[in-house]
């Protein structure tokens, strides 16, 4: 490789940082705006969130493109070739974060509909968390950080905990008065949406751990030489 | 490269699609014996379908494993680059299916603590449908077959569609008898996964399509030459 290319192929690596970073920050800012459109029963703001995922749709296709084209013209060895092979499968897990937020703003838009059941005050908590837990795994893979993505996965376990406490309080209303039930559903609905969000900041730091440590975290116990092939 | 060479090559590539076929295989049958489980009422069975998500780890570890070694030794060009980096993304998304089932036995077991609600009739067929679909998407990646991704995007309508019916008399239920409530929320838990799967088997065919054609139907209205760097 001579100096100029190899210069290019750095600054290319850059561009699919930045552009990662550019497509967390969008996918983030949909949770948040839903969230908002959710706590201020404001329908033309979820439809906004809703009409914005083709963004994220379109910033999904350009990485996917740009990784193809550095496996196939700057055939990367070793760690360069595990961080563009990481970025594929991330990439697709920031796709299905806006997909996520559309969903908590589609049921946003049907809340609004209907008088508020109670204040809400776990569902924020979960965003907050769980869109600062995809942030932390992102700024790991850029920085092939390991030690920044362990604290991903030792916040999952929080964000579960909220759910789960959320998820007993709805049921109580659901069993109390029969005409909770299908708000409490959709509340229910969007904690199970937040606990998704944070399980694919889970997985994206599972995966950073394994870019660069080759050791699999995702599945605790399991290192590359268990996975040999079917004797 | 070498004829010996090249025929490793291929030898590699078709232990890559057996690989992807018998993880698919397994997930399938995860799906099937977490059903089987809910409808006969036997936890023993759901237990042995949790257990089993340690095959499927395994699986996917192994998998990522063969394609970065086929990308760094073999660097392919053109149309095998596209297979493998698809291989990579679909991975994962049989890595969800196999959680997806894993979380039907969950709540599997939880159901035959309690007498039973209602006979299951939805719940099996969106099963079949979901696993079904699984089972064509892959066989369209493997067989590099465009149009039978393209079945496999139009059956997923038939599973949402039974998706929003079983929910309507779900809610049904819980509105008349509040003692039903966390039976029927269990159940509403069991057809959105397997609605899931049906979204993971759209979004392996999606990719199937986007592998074949480089043609974005994942976005529909989107080219590659949309996505070009911001300006």
């Amino acid at each position: 490789m001579t100096q100029h290319t190899s210069r290019h192929y750095e600054q290319e690596l850059e561009t699919l940082k930045e552009k990662i970073l550019l497509l967390g920050g969008k996918v983030e800012e949909m949770i948040a705006s839903a969230m908002k459109s959710l706590l201020s029963r404001d329908p033309g703001l979820a439809r906004r969130v809703i009409a914005s995922d083709r963004e994220v749709d379109s910033g999904e296709l350009e990485i996917d493109h740009l990784c193809l084209s550095l496996l196939a013209l700057r055939q990367p060895a070793a760690s360069d070739l595990r961080f563009i092979a990481t970025a594929l499968k991330i990439v697709t897990d920031l796709e299905r974060i806006g997909d996520l937020a559309v969903n908590i703003a589609e049921r946003s838009i049907e809340l609004s509909e209907e008088p508020p059941l109670k204040p809400y005050i776990d569902i924020p908590r979960m965003a907050s968390a769980a869109t600062g837990m995809v942030k932390e795994a992102l700024d790991a893979f850029v920085k092939r950080e390991p030690r920044l993505a362990i604290e991903v996965l030792q916040a999952d376990s929080a964000v579960d905990q909220l759910n789960v406490q959320l998820f007993r309080e709805l049921l109580t209303y659901m069993i109390e008065e029969p005409k909770n039930v299908s708000r409490a559903l959709r509340i229910t609905f969007i904690a199970k949406y937040l606990e998704r969000v944070a399980d694919h900041a889970t997985n994206i730091a599972q995966m950073v751990i394994f870019m660069c440590e080759g050791r699999d975290v995702r599945h605790p116990g399991l290192r590359i030489a268990d996975a040999a092939p079917e004797k």
